[in-house]
């Protein structure tokens, strides 16, 4: 049995004439021989309303009957794609995520998923029916409806994905695939027609907002074929494959950039054992998770400190820093929450040297300073001032000719491609 | 534990506001030394919404996904009455009827309550934590979301009652109670204190709207005391109690009257065994409900076969008949749409001898003739021209000193009266 996921966001579900169109998508890829689930999300602005309906009742409303309030939104798509597709004469059968179960851990409004029950859909898709799942939400060992927060519909997919070992798993979203660039920055940003698992993943967590990063690490894990398709236009799209598959390896794949971080430096921190784990502890127990971590070679014994956290952290991080800086004999504590993260990203970086000492280069001949430096194996990213985030990103995007095409072959249908 | 169910429909929880006024009255009886479990509808508008909804994708939309759909309603104000809940402090946990759970049989659309699963709901009362329940909905024992058709929730919560052994199941609605007649005709109809749940079936089955009608049979045959009670006035309501605690007996508790039947007659039947099978069999087979049957004695082994049904039954009935009346040797068919049914209730009738006399005289003092006479041991209705309907309602509710109250019993307290 060919299993193919597809799933669709809030915009391609946001009108009765759109979840018509959806239907006509998933019907071509039944004819195309497969068997197929869908995974939706709630329409388009829906999920927002019910929010603000659960702030208008209260400030802080639990997020256990949030859950409860916020699941309906798929429900209702869910329901809506059925009638089309049965409309169309087609069999078809939803299921929310209690229903499937999706179980996930506990926590509601973030929960992860931890196991999928296959049962109900591997019988309805060997019987021949359209099997659509509720995405974004799951049920705890409770009982108890959970959500797996904002795009937690692409994590449902990619899951189902995994559990079900389907063929591929296609995204369908609102672009056209995955790009070199943000296009609202970068006019001429490319779309990708292939991207490694690694890759993906740390220009997620890098700022692209394409897929949800638990998405992508999920895919990454399990090795599932996912393939990113426009809902509105008949285009190839962006294949994430596992690395193997890869034919050619350009140096550089995308640019990426984040504008939600601040900086904080803590001032000649004395360089003794124990003194990291004193000032990160404190963050730690607080929630605020911590992006970039540098440390200079100090004289004196002595040390700067400065990492980035969420924009959202800076007040809180700042206030926290404060009662430590006494404590660990430091001299001051410093930020700034006008940085902005520029992050070059592709796996050829691993076999084409120089790639750092170019991007540098173009930064500094736009006479942009490099705040704070950080790298991985695929991915170099750097601290600059704010102001500077376009300038920076199609400075790059130009200097690693990201704009012209790399490759050329034609996907010719998920099975050959991506059957492990 | 002393258990009280609190039933409000959707003009109880429309907005925000009505939701904080809703929680405000559980916390009251929370106070007052109860166990509660709440029973929510949609928001107002909210079912229709939805049905529109599915409606614009599918002319035809599948019960099972119009379900799915629809019982999205009451999984929002759930969670949103939690919240305001505990955000004055209080423990609540909403359930939908698939949590419960709430067995139903197989029929989408208009489900039967078969079983309720008392086990979740007990724990949490046994805490301290109210607990929230959506109307209208249950689980089939496919594992499918079934609905219990319009005013379905009055169903869950007398349901609940009686599962629960609740002292008493409240109803909530935008009625002070229930009436001696329809206000709109007769502007000096008068709130009952107390009404026999027999009557109250008759009533509701005459067309007065106050509760559904599935609720007051289940009240009736598990001894459920109801109380119904207005959602925005602090008024006292009407009583649904069992015939025994009635302290006195007036003749008649209320008129009721319904304009959505047509009537159809069979003329010049041959009078023989096997006749009425004939004719009822195929108006059965097509799920058409008959209310009233008439058959008048007749000449020459002949007779006139008259029966009622819902209007927008009449064309399909009619053509049914067309088919039978010459495999019957009947003579023709006529039939009327224009028709209405008023009737008369009331426990004291057994007792109280020349109720119908009465109201035949006050029709025909009205000029008003009677097409048709039915009886039962606490009801008589007749069939009228539905433009005599308001006439015929004031005159009947007049001549029988509805609006004068006959009782002066103060209820003490639910525990007190109900407790079997």
């Amino acid at each position: 049995m060919d299993i193919v996921i597809e799933k669709f966001g809030g915009s391609s579900v946001g009108t009765v004439e759109k979840i018509n169109r959806v239907a006509n998508r998933v019907i071509r890829t039944v004819e195309d021989g497969y068997r197929v689930v869908v995974v939706l999300s709630a329409m388009q602005g829906e999920t927002n309303r019910l929010i603000q309906l659960a702030h208008q009742v209260s400030p802080e409303p639990s997020t256990r009957e949030l859950d409860v309030v916020m699941s309906t939104g798929e429900q209702v798509t869910i329901g809506l794609l059925c009638m089309a597709l049965e409309r169309e004469g087609y069999s078809a059968r939803s299921y929310t995520g209690l229903q499937v179960p999706i179980q996930t851990s506990t926590m509601h409004g973030k929960a992860r998923v931890e196991h999928i029950d296959r049962d109900k859909i591997l019988s309805n898709l060997e019987s021949g029916t359209i099997v659509v799942v509720a995405g974004f939400q799951g049920v705890n060992t409770n009982g108890d409806i959970t959500t797996l927060g904002r795009g937690g519909s692409d994590t449902t997919a990619v899951a189902l994905a995994a559990a079900l070992s389907a063929s591929v798993c296609r995204i369908y979203t609102d672009v056209d695939g995955v790009l070199t660039a943000d296009p609202r920055i970068v006019p001429d940003a490319r779309v990708l027609s292939r991207i490694t698992a690694e890759e993906m993943l740390e220009l997620s967590s890098s700022g692209a907002k394409v897929l949800q990063i638990r998405a992508v690490e999920f895919a990454y894990k399990y090795g599932v074929p996912i393939h990113v398709l426009s809902s509105f236009r008949d285009v190839s799209g962006t294949l994430i494959t596992s690395e193997e598959n890869r034919m050619e390896q350009p140096k550089i794949t995308g640019v990426a950039y984040n504008v939600n971080e601040a900086k904080l430096t803590i001032k000649n921190v004395p360089d003794r054992p124990g003194i990291a784990s004193k000032v990160f502890g404190p963050i730690a127990d607080a929630q605020i998770n911590v992006d970039m971590i540098i440390q200079n070679v100090g004289s004196d014994n002595n040390t700067d400190l400065t990492f980035t956290v969420d924009r959202t952290e800076f007040q809180n991080s700042l206030r926290i820093l404060r009662d430590i800086v006494p404590q660990i004999g430091a001299q001051d504590i410093v930020g700034a929450d006008d940085i902005a993260k520029i992050s070059l990203v592709g796996v050829g970086m691993r076999s084409h040297s120089g790639v750092a000492t170019t991007m540098f280069r173009v930064l500094a001949e736009e006479g942009i300073n490099i705040q704070m430096i950080s790298t991985s194996e695929i991915k170099i990213s750097v601290i600059v001032e704010e102001k500077y985030v376009e300038l920076g990103v199609r400075a790059l995007h130009n200097a690693f000719g990201l704009s012209e095409e790399h490759e050329s072959i034609e996907e010719s249908g998920p099975q050959s491609l991506f059957r492990s």
